[in-house]
């Protein structure tokens, strides 16, 4: 609470500065923000309030800064700074940041950085891009204390100790013990190695690690094990399981934040979508990225005019037909949006599995059916009251429960087929969901009123 | 991938050798299980083989699993083995873990349970369970390191390792510091006081803590302080800022998956709905929840079968124009959707706030119109090459950008107006957008018929 206000008197009083042209009382107030603070305003404010309070920020804050900047407005700062100054500052963090920053920048401006950077950190920053940024690789930290199965705890403590005040080490609770080869062996808590005695060997005092994820992982995968074997932070191994390094517990919230705002916007039609901030993105990228979903959507949407075309003689009989299409159409889709969006996050927190398939479409069966029959009573009385013909009433009645287990179905379906040819099933959205049960809801309906009409012999 | 199959060829075996009615091995299996492994093979077991598999697991094994079950296989667990057994169990758990489990628990069973726990546990327990459990008092833990500022850095030390040694502490990374009057001063983090000199006063080494949150917050907002300032836990203060615990980070994770999940499950038109797992929900409750929310928009819904029929005569001299109907519904409630996706998600992660609705309309506007003026040639040369005839797709073509427009700007109000009247803006979710999005598009689409038409001399 306290914080929100506050960042919005900020960039009022930022607004006003900039207005009267104060910088000198301008600069004085940005500095005296915290550096996450800086942030929330720089998003907030226009691209040429932006440039100059950007001006304003002394080089040592923006160390604090650059990562958690939007895309856009990160490279707008790697733009108005210069590769060599963004070096220089880039110079004083971590490797693990660094290679998160470079991954977010075009690959020629990547590279030019890289280049300038301190040799030592070359390196290491060159091994962490080697992976993909949705990758355990991608998101780990190589700094992280490593020792042999052979050391003795006294020695260990000692060069830990060293080595934590050196700034060696990211925030880690852990120690981490190999074998020989560089295996992974497991890890002993720093607080429990305290109070080991000194001169055992850390063979004697390890603990396993509940567990591991494979550098190639999905950084979700990761995200996933933490979250079940309730840990701080998880080692990353190699395909030989040598410890490579370790996702730390707050990249890890990092990773859930990203994953779920990435699966909801999926699910809202949004396709791949829509990186970083919804403020500071581009209209143009905005358009082109929802347009393209758009498109699609209404290119496989029209295949229901063709079917209710088809049907065009029943339609013209009974022209009350025509009332009933949005509800149906939506209620089907309804359903169907219910269904998949149950089944896509189970997926997705990895309580249910593949595995899991025909149990849930059994179980979907069942629910369908019994809210298609508790929905359809509803809908008779509804088309009735509104209609007074009884007729019409009673194909809506008909084809309600019909299109409710249909489109709950394929609910559950869509996400496993997505699945099968290898997937994110978060692909399958509301939208879609509603354009195929749109499809096979009118199918269902005009089927059933012609079947009706010529049955009671009035077409 | 590795746990994956496992637990799925656990599932096997035990399906196989309750078949087989081989018990001895199936505890044997069951006891050698990992405690998460065997929540997530109990989940996924059918009540029948679920209560068999729960009679072979010592009690022991209870204190790790209770906390990790679904609301519906928690409760069948505390009615299968007994309220005085349960509590048996749950003396050995930590007082933020009992409140948490008795939370979820009907209000008899949880008093029960209550007064059965160990007298020192039960006054601890029921000081947590006086907060909400979505509060972030709810979540917190009391077991937290204090000492005030007057102490010295040695002294704190040895106290510490002995109460951490008995295991009186939460696992934490920072001692807090609180001045006389238990008012939250700071805090150190455990390996800082370490390195520092033991005869220094806690004030001279005490930091300042970043964010804390009040303990009546809502725990989102907890987590959403955690990921801004990248904690990894975060004290929790009364209203005269005097310490009462701190939420740590494994907590603050579960609050966001647990957060997420809602916000998804509500998005796919689930209302506030099913709590816990999919699987293991009750068929019933499922239902009875979906339709809820299948009727409430059903009826909103019927709407449109009202505007629709009010343009009959339009209609019935072209029946043709009732071909697009579905077409330019599902357009609307996708581009809607769409716009709404983005607001909500940037609301719920504190990246919009209320305060930035002015900016987030101009910006939904200009995107929305040039998403229009993208789509409608598209329209129309679809409707064309669909119908053949010219004043129809003319119509679509105009109908079209409107509907977009019109729908995109409700997907961004109306989570504001939720917000407004002090709902959670999740709750706007794809198929409401549809639903409103349908009505106010049917009637653009036949408004701008009835006109043209009328223009063109044809009605």
């Amino acid at each position: 609470m306290d914080t929100t206000v506050s960042i919005d008197e900020a960039i009022e009083s930022i607004r006003e500065l900039i207005r009267e042209h104060r910088v000198d009382e301008l600069r004085k107030l940005v500095i005296e923000m915290r550096p996450q603070d800086i942030v929330d305003v720089i998003e907030r404010l226009d691209s040429s309030e932006r440039r100059l309070v950007l001006g304003l920020i002394p080089s040592s804050y923006y160390v604090e800064i650059l990562d958690r900047l939007s895309d856009e407005v990160l490279y707008e700062v790697v733009v108005s700074k210069g590769v060599s100054k963004i070096a220089r500052i880039m110079s004083d963090m971590q490797p693990d940041v660094i290679a998160d920053i470079l991954a977010r920048l075009p690959p020629r401006t990547r590279r030019r950085i890289l280049a300038l950077l301190p040799p030592w950190k070359i390196e290491e920053v060159a091994t962490l891009l080697r992976y993909p940024p949705e990758s355990a690789g991608g998101v780990m930290t190589t700094r992280i204390p490593v020792f042999s199965v052979d050391e003795v705890v006294g020695k260990v403590l000692e060069e830990y100790t060293v080595k934590y005040q050196l700034g060696l080490y990211d925030k880690l609770n852990y120690v981490y013990v190999v074998d020989r080869g560089g295996e992974l062996v497991g890890w002993i808590e720093f607080k429990n190695l305290l109070t080991a005695s000194r001169d055992r060997r850390l063979r004697e005092v390890v603990q396993p690690c509940p567990a591991r994820v494979h550098v190639l992982a999905d950084r979700e995968e990761a995200a996933r094990l933490v979250v079940k074997y309730d840990l701080v932070e998880i080692p990353v191994v190699d395909d030989k399981d040598r410890l490579l390094g370790a996702i730390t517990v707050d990249d890890i919230i990092d990773v859930i934040v990203a994953e779920s705002t990435e699966d909801i916007l999926k699910f809202g039609g949004l396709g791949e979508s829509v990186r970083g901030s919804y403020l500071t993105a581009r209209v143009t990228e905005l358009v082109r990225r929802r347009a393209t979903w758009l498109i699609f959507l209404y290119v496989m949407e029209s295949i229901t005019v063709s079917v209710i075309g088809f049907f065009e003689n029943v339609l013209s009989s009974v022209i009350a037909l025509s009332f009933f299409i949005p509800l149906l159409t939506a209620t089907g889709g309804n359903a169907g949006s219910q269904a998949a969006t149950l089944v896509i996050r189970s997926l997705a927190t990895g309580e249910a599995r593949p595995y899991d398939f025909l149990r849930i479409v059994a179980k979907e069966a069942v629910s369908s059916s019994l809210l298609a029959l508790t929905i359809s009573p509803v809908g008779f009385l509804l088309a009735y009251t509104i209609s007074h013909n009884i007729v019409v009433a009673s194909i809506v009645a008909l084809s309600l429960p019909c299109i409710v287990v249909v489109a709950s179905l394929m609910g559950v379906l869509l996400p496993f087929i997505a699945m099968a040819i290898k997937t994110d099933p978060a692909i399958i959205s509301a939208p879609l969901i509603s354009t195929v049960s749109d499809i096979t809801g009118l199918t269902i309906y005009f089927t059933i009123a012609s079947i009706l009409l010529k049955l009671l012999g009035l077409t």
